[in-house]
Protein backbone atom coordinates (compact mmCIF):
# COMPACT_ATOMS: atom_id res chain seq x y z
CA UNK A 1 0.00 0.00 0.00
CA UNK A 2 1.37 3.19 -0.96
CA UNK A 3 1.52 6.08 1.54
CA UNK A 4 -0.91 8.70 1.43
CA UNK A 5 -0.29 12.16 -0.15
CA UNK A 6 0.06 14.99 2.49
CA UNK A 7 -2.30 17.71 2.51
CA UNK A 8 -2.61 20.72 4.91
CA UNK A 9 -5.97 21.98 6.20
CA UNK A 10 -4.51 25.81 7.10
CA UNK A 11 -7.46 27.93 8.38
CA UNK A 12 -7.07 31.65 8.93
CA UNK A 13 -8.61 33.97 11.49
CA UNK A 14 -8.98 36.20 14.21
CA UNK A 15 -7.52 39.96 13.64
CA UNK A 16 -5.18 38.59 10.68
CA UNK A 17 -8.40 39.10 8.41
CA UNK A 18 -9.12 42.34 8.96
CA UNK A 19 -5.07 43.47 9.27
CA UNK A 20 -4.38 44.07 5.49
CA UNK A 21 -0.84 43.66 5.74
CA UNK A 22 -0.73 40.44 8.06
CA UNK A 23 -3.22 38.78 5.74
CA UNK A 24 -1.06 39.48 2.45
CA UNK A 25 1.85 38.53 4.50
CA UNK A 26 0.41 35.57 5.50
CA UNK A 27 -0.94 34.80 2.08
CA UNK A 28 2.34 34.90 0.72
CA UNK A 29 3.60 31.75 2.71
CA UNK A 30 0.47 30.13 2.23
CA UNK A 31 0.98 30.36 -1.34
CA UNK A 32 5.11 28.71 -0.65
CA UNK A 33 3.67 26.29 1.33
CA UNK A 34 4.17 22.51 -0.12
CA UNK A 35 1.59 19.89 -1.16
CA UNK A 36 -1.66 19.68 -1.48
CA UNK A 37 -3.54 22.14 0.73
CA UNK A 38 -6.74 23.98 1.29
CA UNK A 39 -7.12 26.89 3.21
CA UNK A 40 -10.22 27.82 5.54
CA UNK A 41 -11.05 31.23 6.10
CA UNK A 42 -12.89 32.84 9.06
CA UNK A 43 -14.61 36.63 8.55
CA UNK A 44 -13.12 39.08 10.33
CA UNK A 45 -15.17 42.02 11.59
CA UNK A 46 -16.25 42.97 7.96
CA UNK A 47 -20.07 41.22 8.55
CA UNK A 48 -20.69 43.41 11.26
CA UNK A 49 -19.69 46.25 10.23
CA UNK A 50 -21.76 45.87 7.19
CA UNK A 51 -24.59 45.01 9.08
CA UNK A 52 -24.06 48.80 10.72
CA UNK A 53 -23.89 50.01 8.12
CA UNK A 54 -27.34 48.76 6.66
CA UNK A 55 -29.18 49.51 10.00
CA UNK A 56 -29.48 45.52 10.17
CA UNK A 57 -29.30 44.83 14.48
CA UNK A 58 -26.81 41.89 15.01
CA UNK A 59 -28.68 40.00 17.73
CA UNK A 60 -26.70 38.23 20.76
CA UNK A 61 -27.72 35.48 22.43
CA UNK A 62 -25.30 34.31 25.43
CA UNK A 63 -22.68 36.00 23.54
CA UNK A 64 -23.83 33.64 19.95
CA UNK A 65 -24.89 35.79 17.39
CA UNK A 66 -27.99 34.94 16.03
CA UNK A 67 -28.65 34.34 12.26
CA UNK A 68 -31.38 36.16 10.70
CA UNK A 69 -32.19 36.48 7.20
CA UNK A 70 -30.64 39.73 6.26
CA UNK A 71 -27.75 39.01 8.39
CA UNK A 72 -27.33 35.70 6.72
CA UNK A 73 -27.31 37.88 2.98
CA UNK A 74 -24.31 40.14 4.65
CA UNK A 75 -22.29 36.92 5.66
CA UNK A 76 -23.06 35.23 2.37
CA UNK A 77 -21.85 38.61 0.56
CA UNK A 78 -18.92 39.59 2.69
CA UNK A 79 -17.35 36.05 3.05
CA UNK A 80 -18.40 34.31 -0.17
CA UNK A 81 -17.58 37.10 -2.07
CA UNK A 82 -15.43 40.08 -0.80
CA UNK A 83 -13.62 38.11 1.30
CA UNK A 84 -13.33 34.50 -0.75
CA UNK A 85 -12.69 36.52 -4.39
CA UNK A 86 -9.84 39.06 -2.28
CA UNK A 87 -8.17 36.35 -0.86
CA UNK A 88 -8.72 34.23 -4.46
CA UNK A 89 -7.20 37.42 -6.48
CA UNK A 90 -4.18 37.52 -4.34
CA UNK A 91 -2.92 34.11 -4.58
CA UNK A 92 -3.64 33.63 -8.32
CA UNK A 93 -0.72 36.56 -8.10
CA UNK A 94 1.51 34.64 -6.07
CA UNK A 95 1.44 31.73 -8.95
CA UNK A 96 -1.29 30.15 -6.36
CA UNK A 97 -3.91 28.28 -8.27
CA UNK A 98 -6.81 29.21 -5.66
CA UNK A 99 -10.23 28.66 -6.34
CA UNK A 100 -12.68 29.65 -3.76
CA UNK A 101 -15.90 28.17 -2.57
CA UNK A 102 -18.66 28.17 -0.70
CA UNK A 103 -20.62 24.85 0.97
CA UNK A 104 -23.02 24.82 -2.12
CA UNK A 105 -20.09 25.44 -4.44
CA UNK A 106 -19.44 21.29 -6.21
CA UNK A 107 -21.89 20.78 -2.94
CA UNK A 108 -18.14 21.04 -0.96
CA UNK A 109 -19.45 21.37 2.12
CA UNK A 110 -23.07 20.58 3.47
CA UNK A 111 -24.71 21.38 6.71
CA UNK A 112 -28.29 21.22 8.17
CA UNK A 113 -29.52 23.95 9.67
CA UNK A 114 -28.93 23.40 13.91
CA UNK A 115 -32.16 22.10 15.31
CA UNK A 116 -34.02 24.68 18.16
CA UNK A 117 -33.41 23.63 21.69
CA UNK A 118 -33.59 26.14 24.11
CA UNK A 119 -32.30 28.96 21.86
CA UNK A 120 -32.81 29.50 17.83
CA UNK A 121 -29.80 30.65 16.54
CA UNK A 122 -31.54 31.46 13.12
CA UNK A 123 -30.22 29.84 10.16
CA UNK A 124 -26.36 28.46 10.73
CA UNK A 125 -25.50 25.13 9.68
CA UNK A 126 -24.30 21.97 11.67
CA UNK A 127 -22.19 20.21 9.19
CA UNK A 128 -23.04 16.61 8.04
CA UNK A 129 -20.64 15.56 4.66
CA UNK A 130 -18.05 16.70 3.36
CA UNK A 131 -17.62 16.40 -0.40
CA UNK A 132 -13.98 14.54 -0.60
CA UNK A 133 -14.22 13.37 -4.19
CA UNK A 134 -14.41 17.29 -5.05
CA UNK A 135 -11.39 17.95 -3.30
CA UNK A 136 -9.99 15.35 -4.37
CA UNK A 137 -10.65 16.15 -8.18
CA UNK A 138 -9.83 19.99 -7.55
CA UNK A 139 -6.38 18.95 -6.20
CA UNK A 140 -5.63 16.24 -9.05
CA UNK A 141 -6.27 19.53 -11.24
CA UNK A 142 -3.75 22.01 -9.22
CA UNK A 143 -6.37 23.51 -7.69
CA UNK A 144 -6.20 24.85 -4.25
CA UNK A 145 -9.53 25.56 -2.74
CA UNK A 146 -10.26 28.92 -0.85
CA UNK A 147 -13.20 27.58 1.82
CA UNK A 148 -15.60 30.01 3.00
CA UNK A 149 -17.45 29.31 6.33
CA UNK A 150 -21.09 29.60 4.61
CA UNK A 151 -22.48 25.96 4.28
CA UNK A 152 -25.81 24.74 2.29
CA UNK A 153 -28.24 22.38 3.11
CA UNK A 154 -29.17 20.25 -0.68
CA UNK A 155 -32.11 21.88 -0.59
CA UNK A 156 -31.41 25.66 -1.55
CA UNK A 157 -30.42 27.68 1.58
CA UNK A 158 -27.33 28.66 2.56
CA UNK A 159 -26.20 28.86 6.27
CA UNK A 160 -24.05 30.39 8.38
CA UNK A 161 -21.54 28.18 9.94
CA UNK A 162 -18.51 28.90 12.53
CA UNK A 163 -15.18 28.72 10.45
CA UNK A 164 -13.43 26.84 12.84
CA UNK A 165 -15.92 23.92 12.64
CA UNK A 166 -15.42 23.93 8.61
CA UNK A 167 -12.05 23.79 8.94
CA UNK A 168 -12.29 20.77 11.15
CA UNK A 169 -14.87 19.26 8.90
CA UNK A 170 -12.40 19.53 5.86
CA UNK A 171 -9.81 18.21 7.68
CA UNK A 172 -11.52 15.25 9.07
CA UNK A 173 -13.32 14.25 5.65
CA UNK A 174 -9.92 14.28 3.63
CA UNK A 175 -8.55 12.14 6.08
CA UNK A 176 -9.52 8.75 4.50
CA UNK A 177 -7.38 9.87 1.41
CA UNK A 178 -4.63 12.11 2.46
CA UNK A 179 -2.34 12.41 5.30
CA UNK A 180 -3.71 15.23 6.88
CA UNK A 181 -2.24 17.97 9.21
CA UNK A 182 -4.84 20.86 10.54
CA UNK A 183 -3.20 24.12 11.08
CA UNK A 184 -4.96 26.84 12.87
CA UNK A 185 -3.87 30.44 12.50
CA UNK A 186 -4.32 33.38 14.21
CA UNK A 187 -2.46 36.64 15.35
CA UNK A 188 -0.99 35.08 18.59
CA UNK A 189 1.74 32.55 18.87
CA UNK A 190 -0.18 29.43 19.80
CA UNK A 191 -2.41 28.78 23.17
CA UNK A 192 -0.77 31.17 25.82
CA UNK A 193 -1.10 30.49 29.64
CA UNK A 194 -1.26 34.12 29.81
CA UNK A 195 -2.98 35.56 27.27
CA UNK A 196 -1.03 38.91 27.55
CA UNK A 197 2.39 37.27 27.68
CA UNK A 198 3.54 35.76 24.31
CA UNK A 199 6.65 34.00 25.86
CA UNK A 200 3.89 31.78 27.92
CA UNK A 201 3.54 29.72 24.81
CA UNK A 202 1.80 26.10 25.90
CA UNK A 203 3.69 23.76 23.30
CA UNK A 204 1.61 20.88 23.72
CA UNK A 205 -1.84 19.81 24.55
CA UNK A 206 -2.79 16.50 25.06
CA UNK A 207 -6.76 15.52 26.54
CA UNK A 208 -5.69 15.39 30.11
CA UNK A 209 -3.96 18.80 29.58
CA UNK A 210 -6.65 20.53 28.09
CA UNK A 211 -9.11 19.51 31.17
CA UNK A 212 -6.62 20.73 33.41
CA UNK A 213 -6.09 24.53 31.31
CA UNK A 214 -10.09 24.42 31.68
CA UNK A 215 -10.64 23.36 35.13
CA UNK A 216 -7.75 26.12 36.15
CA UNK A 217 -9.45 28.72 33.83
CA UNK A 218 -6.05 28.96 31.42
CA UNK A 219 -8.16 28.65 28.24
CA UNK A 220 -11.52 30.19 28.17
CA UNK A 221 -13.76 31.84 25.49
CA UNK A 222 -13.09 31.58 21.80
CA UNK A 223 -10.71 29.14 22.51
CA UNK A 224 -12.59 26.58 23.62
CA UNK A 225 -14.58 25.57 20.81
CA UNK A 226 -11.22 25.97 18.73
CA UNK A 227 -9.41 22.95 20.95
CA UNK A 228 -12.60 20.99 21.06
CA UNK A 229 -12.82 21.11 16.93
CA UNK A 230 -8.87 20.52 17.16
CA UNK A 231 -9.15 16.95 19.24
CA UNK A 232 -12.56 16.09 17.17
CA UNK A 233 -10.02 16.13 14.11
CA UNK A 234 -7.48 14.17 15.95
CA UNK A 235 -10.54 11.68 16.77
CA UNK A 236 -11.04 11.35 13.51
CA UNK A 237 -7.80 10.49 11.54
CA UNK A 238 -6.72 13.78 10.91
CA UNK A 239 -2.68 13.13 11.78
CA UNK A 240 -1.48 16.48 13.50
CA UNK A 241 -3.17 19.42 14.91
CA UNK A 242 -1.65 22.74 15.69
CA UNK A 243 -2.70 26.40 16.46
CA UNK A 244 -0.30 28.74 16.11
CA UNK A 245 0.26 32.48 14.69
CA UNK A 246 -0.21 33.20 11.04
CA UNK A 247 3.18 33.92 10.68
CA UNK A 248 4.99 30.95 11.12
CA UNK A 249 2.88 28.26 9.21
CA UNK A 250 6.03 28.05 7.25
CA UNK A 251 7.80 26.83 9.80
CA UNK A 252 7.19 24.26 13.28
CA UNK A 253 6.32 26.75 16.00
CA UNK A 254 2.80 27.22 17.95
CA UNK A 255 0.94 24.23 19.98
CA UNK A 256 0.55 21.20 18.94
CA UNK A 257 -2.26 19.58 20.10
CA UNK A 258 -1.67 15.67 21.09
CA UNK A 259 -3.44 12.53 21.78
CA UNK B 1 -11.30 12.77 -35.63
CA UNK B 2 -13.59 12.42 -33.23
CA UNK B 3 -16.78 14.91 -33.16
CA UNK B 4 -16.21 17.53 -30.64
CA UNK B 5 -18.72 17.37 -27.42
CA UNK B 6 -21.52 19.87 -27.20
CA UNK B 7 -21.50 22.45 -24.76
CA UNK B 8 -23.60 25.32 -24.12
CA UNK B 9 -22.84 28.59 -22.76
CA UNK B 10 -26.15 30.01 -21.26
CA UNK B 11 -26.14 33.75 -20.02
CA UNK B 12 -28.85 35.29 -17.98
CA UNK B 13 -29.51 38.83 -17.43
CA UNK B 14 -32.27 41.43 -17.44
CA UNK B 15 -34.93 41.47 -15.69
CA UNK B 16 -35.21 37.83 -15.01
CA UNK B 17 -32.06 37.95 -11.94
CA UNK B 18 -34.66 40.30 -10.26
CA UNK B 19 -38.02 38.28 -10.54
CA UNK B 20 -37.54 35.52 -8.07
CA UNK B 21 -40.14 33.29 -9.55
CA UNK B 22 -38.88 33.65 -13.23
CA UNK B 23 -35.20 32.99 -12.08
CA UNK B 24 -36.44 29.97 -9.82
CA UNK B 25 -38.12 28.65 -13.08
CA UNK B 26 -35.21 29.52 -15.50
CA UNK B 27 -32.75 27.58 -12.94
CA UNK B 28 -35.01 24.74 -13.60
CA UNK B 29 -34.86 24.61 -16.72
CA UNK B 30 -30.91 25.47 -17.32
CA UNK B 31 -30.71 22.26 -14.66
CA UNK B 32 -32.58 19.70 -17.07
CA UNK B 33 -30.23 21.30 -20.15
CA UNK B 34 -28.41 18.16 -21.63
CA UNK B 35 -24.72 18.04 -22.40
CA UNK B 36 -21.86 20.07 -21.12
CA UNK B 37 -23.06 23.18 -19.94
CA UNK B 38 -21.75 27.06 -18.70
CA UNK B 39 -23.93 29.68 -16.79
CA UNK B 40 -23.17 33.18 -16.99
CA UNK B 41 -24.96 35.45 -15.01
CA UNK B 42 -25.35 39.51 -14.78
CA UNK B 43 -26.45 41.43 -11.75
CA UNK B 44 -29.90 43.15 -12.34
CA UNK B 45 -30.55 45.52 -9.99
CA UNK B 46 -29.43 44.47 -6.94
CA UNK B 47 -25.62 46.01 -6.74
CA UNK B 48 -27.33 49.84 -7.92
CA UNK B 49 -29.54 49.21 -4.90
CA UNK B 50 -27.06 47.98 -2.32
CA UNK B 51 -25.23 51.07 -3.20
CA UNK B 52 -27.75 53.23 -2.67
CA UNK B 53 -28.60 51.29 0.50
CA UNK B 54 -24.59 51.97 1.24
CA UNK B 55 -24.81 55.95 -0.23
CA UNK B 56 -22.34 55.11 -2.37
CA UNK B 57 -23.05 57.55 -5.63
CA UNK B 58 -23.52 55.84 -8.98
CA UNK B 59 -21.79 57.91 -11.09
CA UNK B 60 -22.25 57.64 -15.21
CA UNK B 61 -20.63 59.15 -18.10
CA UNK B 62 -22.63 58.86 -21.32
CA UNK B 63 -24.91 55.82 -20.04
CA UNK B 64 -22.16 53.67 -18.75
CA UNK B 65 -21.31 53.11 -15.16
CA UNK B 66 -17.76 54.52 -13.70
CA UNK B 67 -16.74 51.35 -11.12
CA UNK B 68 -14.89 52.83 -8.35
CA UNK B 69 -13.27 51.29 -5.69
CA UNK B 70 -16.60 51.60 -3.26
CA UNK B 71 -18.55 50.27 -6.12
CA UNK B 72 -16.54 47.31 -7.18
CA UNK B 73 -16.73 46.02 -3.87
CA UNK B 74 -20.53 46.21 -3.97
CA UNK B 75 -19.94 44.50 -7.82
CA UNK B 76 -18.25 41.56 -5.56
CA UNK B 77 -20.61 41.17 -3.03
CA UNK B 78 -23.49 41.21 -4.72
CA UNK B 79 -22.17 39.13 -8.04
CA UNK B 80 -19.44 36.85 -6.74
CA UNK B 81 -21.29 36.47 -3.46
CA UNK B 82 -25.16 36.63 -2.94
CA UNK B 83 -26.06 35.60 -6.83
CA UNK B 84 -23.75 33.56 -7.50
CA UNK B 85 -24.49 31.08 -4.19
CA UNK B 86 -27.84 31.42 -4.35
CA UNK B 87 -27.74 30.36 -7.77
CA UNK B 88 -25.16 27.83 -6.82
CA UNK B 89 -27.25 26.59 -4.06
CA UNK B 90 -30.54 26.16 -6.40
CA UNK B 91 -28.89 24.56 -9.00
CA UNK B 92 -27.80 22.37 -6.56
CA UNK B 93 -31.00 21.40 -4.70
CA UNK B 94 -32.13 20.68 -8.41
CA UNK B 95 -29.03 17.60 -9.10
CA UNK B 96 -27.38 19.74 -11.00
CA UNK B 97 -23.47 20.30 -9.57
CA UNK B 98 -23.32 23.60 -10.00
CA UNK B 99 -19.49 25.23 -9.17
CA UNK B 100 -19.78 28.90 -8.61
CA UNK B 101 -16.75 30.92 -10.35
CA UNK B 102 -15.41 34.74 -10.11
CA UNK B 103 -12.88 35.12 -12.91
CA UNK B 104 -10.00 35.32 -10.44
CA UNK B 105 -10.98 31.29 -9.34
CA UNK B 106 -8.77 28.65 -10.92
CA UNK B 107 -7.42 31.68 -13.27
CA UNK B 108 -11.30 31.36 -15.22
CA UNK B 109 -11.38 34.94 -16.84
CA UNK B 110 -8.41 37.28 -17.21
CA UNK B 111 -8.99 40.93 -17.78
CA UNK B 112 -7.09 44.21 -18.04
CA UNK B 113 -8.00 47.12 -16.73
CA UNK B 114 -9.58 49.52 -19.38
CA UNK B 115 -7.37 51.88 -20.85
CA UNK B 116 -8.10 55.33 -20.49
CA UNK B 117 -8.82 57.17 -23.50
CA UNK B 118 -11.60 59.57 -23.86
CA UNK B 119 -13.45 58.50 -20.24
CA UNK B 120 -11.83 56.26 -17.08
CA UNK B 121 -14.54 53.97 -16.42
CA UNK B 122 -12.66 52.79 -13.43
CA UNK B 123 -11.84 49.24 -12.45
CA UNK B 124 -13.89 47.93 -15.63
CA UNK B 125 -11.68 44.87 -17.35
CA UNK B 126 -11.53 44.06 -20.71
CA UNK B 127 -11.49 40.25 -21.22
CA UNK B 128 -7.85 39.08 -22.28
CA UNK B 129 -7.93 35.19 -21.54
CA UNK B 130 -10.40 32.16 -20.88
CA UNK B 131 -8.87 29.44 -19.13
CA UNK B 132 -9.69 26.81 -21.35
CA UNK B 133 -8.23 23.92 -19.20
CA UNK B 134 -10.09 25.07 -16.14
CA UNK B 135 -13.12 24.65 -17.44
CA UNK B 136 -12.41 21.41 -19.39
CA UNK B 137 -11.40 19.85 -15.95
CA UNK B 138 -14.35 21.03 -14.45
CA UNK B 139 -16.59 19.44 -17.23
CA UNK B 140 -14.45 16.39 -17.03
CA UNK B 141 -15.53 16.23 -13.07
CA UNK B 142 -18.75 16.83 -14.12
CA UNK B 143 -19.03 19.96 -12.34
CA UNK B 144 -20.87 22.73 -14.18
CA UNK B 145 -19.45 26.15 -13.69
CA UNK B 146 -21.48 29.10 -12.69
CA UNK B 147 -19.66 32.32 -13.88
CA UNK B 148 -20.09 35.91 -12.62
CA UNK B 149 -19.21 38.99 -14.40
CA UNK B 150 -16.14 39.76 -12.11
CA UNK B 151 -12.50 39.61 -13.67
CA UNK B 152 -8.91 39.55 -12.45
CA UNK B 153 -6.16 41.05 -13.86
CA UNK B 154 -3.17 38.28 -12.11
CA UNK B 155 -2.06 41.20 -9.97
CA UNK B 156 -4.11 40.59 -7.04
CA UNK B 157 -7.06 42.69 -8.56
CA UNK B 158 -10.69 42.11 -9.47
CA UNK B 159 -12.34 43.90 -11.92
CA UNK B 160 -16.09 44.85 -13.32
CA UNK B 161 -16.01 43.16 -16.50
CA UNK B 162 -20.11 43.22 -19.29
CA UNK B 163 -21.56 40.11 -18.34
CA UNK B 164 -22.83 39.63 -21.88
CA UNK B 165 -19.15 40.04 -22.95
CA UNK B 166 -17.83 37.43 -20.62
CA UNK B 167 -20.29 35.06 -22.08
CA UNK B 168 -19.01 35.70 -25.47
CA UNK B 169 -15.81 35.54 -24.18
CA UNK B 170 -16.15 31.95 -22.43
CA UNK B 171 -17.94 30.75 -25.48
CA UNK B 172 -15.09 31.96 -27.92
CA UNK B 173 -12.68 30.27 -25.51
CA UNK B 174 -14.08 26.68 -25.52
CA UNK B 175 -14.68 26.99 -28.87
CA UNK B 176 -11.73 24.69 -29.91
CA UNK B 177 -12.34 21.58 -27.62
CA UNK B 178 -16.20 22.01 -27.87
CA UNK B 179 -19.04 22.33 -30.50
CA UNK B 180 -20.13 25.77 -28.31
CA UNK B 181 -23.47 27.28 -28.58
CA UNK B 182 -24.01 30.68 -27.15
CA UNK B 183 -27.83 31.52 -25.55
CA UNK B 184 -28.06 35.06 -24.49
CA UNK B 185 -31.16 34.32 -22.11
CA UNK B 186 -33.61 37.56 -20.76
CA UNK B 187 -37.37 38.56 -20.27
CA UNK B 188 -37.90 39.22 -24.33
CA UNK B 189 -38.44 36.15 -26.91
CA UNK B 190 -35.70 37.76 -28.61
CA UNK B 191 -34.85 40.37 -30.77
CA UNK B 192 -38.10 42.04 -31.70
CA UNK B 193 -38.54 44.28 -34.82
CA UNK B 194 -41.40 46.30 -32.32
CA UNK B 195 -40.10 45.90 -28.20
CA UNK B 196 -43.80 46.52 -27.46
CA UNK B 197 -45.04 43.47 -29.63
CA UNK B 198 -43.73 39.84 -28.64
CA UNK B 199 -45.08 38.61 -31.76
CA UNK B 200 -42.50 40.80 -33.76
CA UNK B 201 -39.65 38.54 -33.13
CA UNK B 202 -37.14 38.30 -35.72
CA UNK B 203 -36.09 35.04 -36.39
CA UNK B 204 -32.63 35.29 -37.82
CA UNK B 205 -30.21 38.14 -38.45
CA UNK B 206 -27.28 37.92 -40.26
CA UNK B 207 -24.43 40.89 -40.41
CA UNK B 208 -26.61 42.82 -43.59
CA UNK B 209 -29.68 42.35 -41.77
CA UNK B 210 -27.90 43.42 -38.75
CA UNK B 211 -26.71 46.57 -40.57
CA UNK B 212 -30.13 47.65 -42.11
CA UNK B 213 -31.66 47.11 -38.27
CA UNK B 214 -28.93 49.49 -36.72
CA UNK B 215 -29.63 51.81 -39.57
CA UNK B 216 -33.28 51.68 -39.27
CA UNK B 217 -32.94 52.17 -35.27
CA UNK B 218 -34.81 48.83 -34.96
CA UNK B 219 -32.43 48.09 -32.97
CA UNK B 220 -30.73 49.90 -30.43
CA UNK B 221 -29.54 50.96 -26.81
CA UNK B 222 -28.16 47.42 -24.68
CA UNK B 223 -28.86 45.32 -27.75
CA UNK B 224 -26.33 46.80 -29.53
CA UNK B 225 -23.75 45.23 -27.62
CA UNK B 226 -24.99 42.04 -27.29
CA UNK B 227 -25.42 41.91 -31.10
CA UNK B 228 -21.54 42.93 -31.51
CA UNK B 229 -20.81 40.28 -28.89
CA UNK B 230 -23.02 37.37 -30.25
CA UNK B 231 -21.59 38.29 -33.82
CA UNK B 232 -17.97 38.33 -32.49
CA UNK B 233 -18.71 34.63 -31.57
CA UNK B 234 -19.64 33.64 -34.62
CA UNK B 235 -16.90 34.96 -36.22
CA UNK B 236 -14.86 32.68 -32.97
CA UNK B 237 -16.09 29.30 -34.36
CA UNK B 238 -18.94 29.36 -31.79
CA UNK B 239 -21.30 27.36 -33.87
CA UNK B 240 -24.65 29.05 -32.82
CA UNK B 241 -25.83 32.11 -31.13
CA UNK B 242 -28.90 32.67 -30.34
CA UNK B 243 -30.96 35.53 -28.34
CA UNK B 244 -34.16 34.19 -26.31
CA UNK B 245 -36.40 34.56 -23.37
CA UNK B 246 -35.41 32.31 -19.88
CA UNK B 247 -38.57 30.80 -20.57
CA UNK B 248 -37.42 28.96 -23.93
CA UNK B 249 -34.05 27.73 -23.04
CA UNK B 250 -35.76 24.18 -23.37
CA UNK B 251 -36.91 24.46 -27.01
CA UNK B 252 -36.07 26.06 -30.37
CA UNK B 253 -37.79 29.82 -30.12
CA UNK B 254 -35.80 33.05 -30.55
CA UNK B 255 -33.58 34.99 -32.93
CA UNK B 256 -30.79 32.86 -34.45
CA UNK B 257 -27.66 35.26 -35.30
CA UNK B 258 -26.58 33.82 -38.45
CA UNK B 259 -22.99 34.39 -40.00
Amino acid sequence: MSAKARLTVVKIGGAVIDDTAAMEAFLGDFARLDGHKVLVHGGGRAASALCRRLGIEVRMVNGRRITDEASLEVAVMTYAGALNKRIAASLQARGCNAIGLCGADGDAVRAVRRPVKDIDYGLVGDVTAVNADLFAGLAELGLVPVVCAITHDGAGNLLNTNADTVAQAVAEGLAERYDVELVYCFELPGVLADVDDPASLIAEINPAEYERLKAGGIVSGGMLPKLDNAFRALDHRVSRVVIKSAENILNGAGTAIVP
